[in-house]
């Protein structure tokens, strides 16, 4: 089961995914609009509505800020392969991103958050060497989990492999990389990979790589959160998309 | 007093203001190379390490994930407005930022990490509508606080006229702006300012801003998080600055 707290968060679940609540648990002496909504939503859904104290809620929360209000979900279930084969095949511009290695269900969320921003068609996570979309997750990634195609994946260096063969180019970040991120010219093909906090992409990932880039840093700071430089590059494919695709 | 912990934030600290650590609190079992060469340069600065058990570490660290060694360092004190003044009449091309009521530190130390990378020349907060720049954000700024030239502001919108009465072009981002950040041209002398993460800017802080822009949101998902929006507007004034400054 997966724990989803915070106004924001429900809501956008409530919203997507119904299925996908069990129930709710609501912090018994709070009582504001925004929960009042919530409530009718999931009574609408016959979603069972529990009132509990505030420190049931805080337990429940896994200590993640919960604003008064959790949602017991089934466990999140990233799409197959076979499922993204079929998605692929309906892309006439894929935009794609994967994210190999992330420890932080935070900074998880957060990449998602950005590529849902971003728009990108579907996300790779290789299902060994990944931070569990975990509520902590769900929190940060603030109802992008819900709106995205994500997909778990046995072997991400054989999945980048398969796409190149379909005509995607596979371009990874990199702090040692000489090329600034602004300097490539992302195709109409794309996809993007950041690698772990600590460490970036591993050398296998890199060695598929089309292209390397990297984001220029100007102060003492090593680097960016690696959810800020996946906004950041995925931003500028989308700059360049819509230069391609605006009237001449 | 301020508690930094983990060791990248740390180590960037004693590097740049080990005047301001009072002593390291290390956890006793805990050994490691990282770890030996902090209580080295600890050493070498004649601030005192002190050996503590785990638990005593997760005390002193509020939370945060702590890697085995706490600083105990001065109190944050931001810049005065006259120190920025003399500071700004020595910028050639000012490149400024300012943070409006970022409410949760670790937003507010990511934020920072943003502007660091991107390398503003300074960071202006309003000293009451602020996150505390508390352990919490330290730890998420990654070492850019004791790097970034950062200004406690009195009253912002004052500021924001006295920098527009000195030629700074003023940029507010703002999710309902019909201008998107990409289509606005910023100048040599640029100001970004971003707002709290629920309500954005106060409407007296956008009535200021020469211009408004706003990140197109592709995805279901409302908003970016405050620091990837930042980090996304910064660095979309980076690359123009960039063009500009590349020989023709």
């Amino acid at each position: 089961m997966t724990i989803v707290t915070g106004i924001h968060a429900v809501a956008e679940f409530l919203r997507s995914s119904p299925e996908r609540v069990l129930r709710l648990s609501i912090q018994r002496d709070r009582r504001d609009e925004a929960l009042s909504n919530l409530i009718r939503i999931a009574r609408d859904h016959d979603i069972q509505v529990t009132q509990v104290s505030r420190d049931a809620l805080n337990r429940i929360s896994e200590g993640t800020v919960h604003q008064g209000i959790a949602a017991h979900c089934q466990e999140f279930q990233p799409r197959t392969e076979a499922e993204f084969e079929s998605l692929f095949e309906t892309l006439a511009d894929p935009f794609l991103f994967a994210i190999e290695g992330v420890q932080d269900p935070r900074n998880l969320g957060a990449c998602l958050r950005s590529a849902a921003g971003a728009g990108v068609d579907a996300v790779l996570l290789p299902r060994n060497r990944s931070a569990p979309l975990s509520s902590a997750a769900f929190k940060s990634a603030s109802g992008a989990l819900s709106s995205l195609f994500i997909v778990g994946v046995a072997n991400l260096v054989r999945r980048l492999e398969w796409l190149q063969a379909q005509g995607v180019w596979v371009v990874g970040t990199d702090d040692q990389a000489s090329k600034r991120y602004t300097d490539y010219d992302y195709g109409s093909s794309t996809l993007v990979v950041v690698g772990s906090e600590d460490v970036g992409l591993r050398n296998l990932t890199k060695d598929r790589c089309d292209a390397l880039v990297s984001i220029p840093m100007e102060g003492r700071v090593p680097s960016l959160n690696v959810s800020v430089a996946s906004g950041i590059v995925l931003y500028e494919c989308v700059r360049q998309r819509a230069l391609r695709n605006a009237p001449k």
